[in-house]
């Protein structure tokens, strides 16, 4: 993975291919953020070569993404350029150059610093720390321990969403000021009870604790859940089913009901 | 974007390429994430025709890709396939063919809960909240207020990092546990004292309290940094300038010196 920035687009488009290859094993070490240099570049090539790799490209330069086809086709080394391709369209279809500037999409811009306001958010309120973050946040998650609302809070700030969580547990009430935010920006996570279980019961192992304990308890977390959606019912809450899903796919299922819902 | 899975490749590739093309307005809420349905897709593409979008796809199934690019040859539709190419490499050097099984990207494996616990972690230690994390932790970051710490520390969890990081503060002593970790988990995070008095400044501001305050004062900023590079050569910490930088690029910075130092 070569770019003359980051590096994160070539990142993700190599871990949604390889994924479709799990019996074939990758070297994904080798990545060349911040390449502005055409002899650094040859060189990264020439090595390359050697190893038969495939290389993907994320150049804005002209003349480093030139560099990477005509060594190329000199040599055969298969090569993905990420970049050129959608720039030649966006440039003909609007007859707009593009700027060639290496890093700019991480330009220190309004949405970059309310990115991170709401990152600071998401951890100031985190876990119900404080009250008052329910009605400035943009989003509510309730849940039940270990419902993935820690780290949903925290990738969906960096789509500068503020998002304030709050565990249930049926012997604590709920604070007052849950039932003033409107019942669009809350989300209810929900599980389903086995699955629950066994994240609890290796949540237990990894702290080194007994996993018998009441925290891993079916009947408990049956308990739980049906707390929870009591709660739910009550505050007219959208919910959620995370059993078996990853944190991007909740989140964008999330975003897509936000969307749904303005 | 239309994807048969989240559709975060893309999101990345958009913002990337548009970036370069600052005074043309693009409209992105047009996301399709789990796009799986023949007559659906058929539906966007339609839509996407008539108005004249570049359509930007992550599918792995050869079938709704084969109608992607059937439609775009049928109508003029521009389009770029992010997947297949890609994908036909890798199955030409290896081989193997690819699963085609859509949001694989994201199994519930080890390594993705290796990345929900490091992201609990950074919550759980963010601001030195409890000095036990220095010595649990993969990486420590030191700063005065308002170097990034709290949004770097989510950023590198993202792989699988555990960081912790402690605000430094003239007036308050280090805990004892940060001189017991290794100096090459240490990263002290230096900013230039005028970029940093307009971010405190500013940070005032967005707080409603008065720019005026020592906070923001030039002196006592001047006052901070020397305290801190007297603390990081004190420790014997890898120094790294945040003046001007994203998170991403910071980051980027930080895991090249973990590479390096290993």
């Amino acid at each position: 993975m070569i770019s003359d920035s980051v590096g994160e687009t070539s990142l993700k488009l190599v871990n949604a291919v390889t994924a479709q290859f799990p019996t074939v094993e990758f070297d994904l070490s080798y990545r060349f953020p911040f390449t502005k240099d055409e002899a650094e570049l040859k060189n990264i090539l020439g090595d390359a070569l050697k190893d038969s790799a495939v290389v993907v490209t994320t150049l804005v330069s002209d003349n480093l993404s030139q560099i990477v086809s005509d060594f190329g086709e000199r040599t055969g080394l298969q090569y993905i350029n990420l970049m050129a391709p959608f720039m030649d369209i966006v440039h003909q279809k609007t007859g707009v150059a593009p700027l060639k500037q290496a890093g700019v999409v991480h330009k220190l811009n309004k949405e970059y610093f309310d990115r991170v306001a709401a990152i600071e958010f998401a951890v100031k309120y985190d876990d119900g720390k404080d009250a008052k973050g329910f009605l400035e946040a943009d989003l509510v998650l309730l849940g039940i321990s270990r419902t993935s609302k820690t780290p949903l809070s925290m990738y969906l700030a960096n789509s500068r969403l503020k998002v304030a969580n709050l565990p249930l547990i049926p012997e604590v009430p709920l604070p007052e000021q849950i039932k003033n935010v409107p019942k669009e920006k809350i989300i209810g996570l929900v599980i389903e009870p086995n699955v629950q279980q066994k994240i609890r019961t290796s949540r237990l192992a990894s702290l080194g604790l007994d996993e018998n304990s009441r925290y891993a308890n079916i009947d408990r977390i049956k308990e739980e859940v049906d707390y929870a959606l009591g709660v739910y019912d009550e505050l007219g809450a959208f919910t959620l089913d995370v059993t078996n899903k990853s944190i991007e796919e909740a989140a964008t299922l999330i975003c897509e009901h936000l969307d749904n819902s303005l």
